[in-house]
């Protein structure tokens, strides 16, 4: 047994007295390991109540997100099984980067209370103050060549949408590539970082962002207008570790699925998901401005746009500055 | 002036005289300058003899590689224009890789006399013995999207070939997707790792290993049956500048026409040089063993392979072990 089993265990009984003897012969261990464990939650922030006839019972969870928190509630093999939590960090992309570097396997995640230099696409910078969001950055070693990681982005913004969507009913769309908005504001953003050796991948960092618990004020002022947190379209806040644990068993199912079936159900899930197809878009790429209508994702993840003049042009890399809203009776 | 224009100069005249009172006037600098670029030179390895009456002529060039030399063969705008020459290193794949991440630009190129942890395709070890052969590495920034990429190491090979070509009257045949033979027998490799953020490639460093000059005993006894020098296969030995110029040359006319017409130009060549098409090959592959004929090459540089069931299966990694010679009347 170990501390997160019996803090499963008191998270089940939500609040109620769980004796120390059910607690012994369910996990099989003696009162003093009880004891040592209910010490090293107490450390990661949990209040437990310790009553002489009564037994335990959990009075209140950490603000702060715990690896121990973290594991009772995670419903996945592989994804997140290896975790850290830490405080105040660059960039976790850079943590796991390293750790990559240096073996660790797929599934190990890194969260970071605090971001000092947190990235977004194109080189911008992500804002990621202490306490309020989810910064994250996810280890893959997938079994797929380096021409399919686009792939790998769009399944990460299914992944990132469906979960989101498990916990909050929002109506969240994605914007091509893989931008999750609300209303047209941005909620939660994504960055895959990948290193090949020729045609084979080595590892893929995905760095995911979600303004769980924002207010508007922590928002810079010039993106106030572009950016919401779940907490602001819901009216309410969201505890953390419910929001990372159902993003995790989503990327891990979508995860499987892809490397069972392929490309299809995933680009299917985007498709159904998408805050850009059957609209009208302007992208700026390297090549210049495109405008005209989405009209479909393509098997590289690349956007099919039909310009005015009937040509079809595929875009893969590229800034949509187009105007996006979500049309009526697409809540999802 | 520099000590290169120099070293020009002295080159040209190929072992003759050339007078203090003629560089003064060609290259506009005053004689006392002269004797500091001469020195230069001379602590580069040059023997330069300074005669009075004479004036100056090249003895001897220095048999290692020196940045002025290399410089001073080099015809290329923008590749080897930023060069710096190790002794030993682990891997001139990691001091580029460095370089990248500082922000250096393209076209930066790194050679080592030694690499004591030289690293070749599927992780393995890549002999780099001191002084006999040309291993360095060569930053690009390319302005292709992600999948695209292995595009790359495609035109690398054929560069390679090209450029290894034009100094060495030897049938060298390009073994899918990027080793070069001759006559079965590996004589350089090359490895490209790619960087990406998203679809964005941020930057390749090109890693090439061309065994110039070793010795049969150069080599592993392991290897020895599946190995060549260019030296070995010549019967003479080569200069190695010579080597390096040919190769960035030719490399960086190709980059410059597929930036412009893209991949099909580069196509054309792998396949009119390729030692894998149209023979039975047998790949393994990370999904399995593939057994067929070798068809064609496809749009992102992968092998289509007519089983003998006669379905078409396009592999983009994998590691070819099928019985691989040159049939007569393809010398290059």
């Amino acid at each position: 047994m170990d501390a997160q089993t019996l803090l499963a265990l008191l998270e089940e009984r939500s609040g109620q007295f769980v004796s120390g003897a059910e607690i012994s012969r369910k996990l099989g261990v003696s009162r003093t390991a009880i004891w040592k464990h209910v010490r090293k939650l107490e450390a990661e922030g949990y209040v437990i109540e310790a009553a002489p006839r009564n037994g335990y019972r959990l009075v209140e969870r950490p603000c702060r997100l715990s690896p121990a928190g973290l594991s009772a509630k995670l419903a996945t093999r592989v994804f997140g099984r290896r975790l850290q939590v830490l405080d105040a960090v660059p960039s976790t992309q850079d943590v796991v980067r390293e750790l990559a570097e240096a073996g660790a396997p797929e599934g190990t995640l890194v969260l970071a209370e605090q971001q000092t230099r947190g990235r977004g696409r194109m080189g911008r910078a992500w804002v990621s103050p202490p306490g309020k969001g989810v910064w994250m950055s996810l280890l893959l070693r997938p079994r797929v060549p380096l021409p399919l990681a686009p792939q790998l982005t769009m399944l990460a913004a299914v992944a990132l949408c469906r979960g989101l969507g498990r916990i909050a009913p929002l109506p969240i769309g994605i914007k091509w590539p893989n931008d999750l908005l609300v209303e047209g504001r941005k909620i939660s953003g994504i960055l895959l970082e990948s290193a090949a050796e020729d045609e084979r991948l080595k590892h893929v960092v995905v760095g995911i962002g979600i303004s769980v618990n924002l207010e508007a004020e922590d928002f810079p002022p010039e993106v106030r207008a572009k950016a919401v947190s779940l907490r602001m379209a819901l009216g309410r806040p969201l505890d953390r570790t419910d929001v990372v644990a159902a993003v995790m068993e989503e990327f891990e199912t979508l995860y499987e699925l892809y490397d069972g079936q392929g490309f299809g159900p995933i680009r299917s899930l985007w498709e159904a998901r998408s805050a850009t197809l059957h609209r009208r878009v302007r992208l700026e790429t390297p090549q210049g401005t495109v405008e005209g209508t989405a009209e479909a994702l393509d098997e590289l993840g690349g956007l099919r746009i039909r310009r005015d003049d009937g040509t079809l042009h595929t875009v893969y890399t590229g800034e949509l500055t187009g105007p996006l809203q979500m049309a009526e009776g697409e809540r999802s």
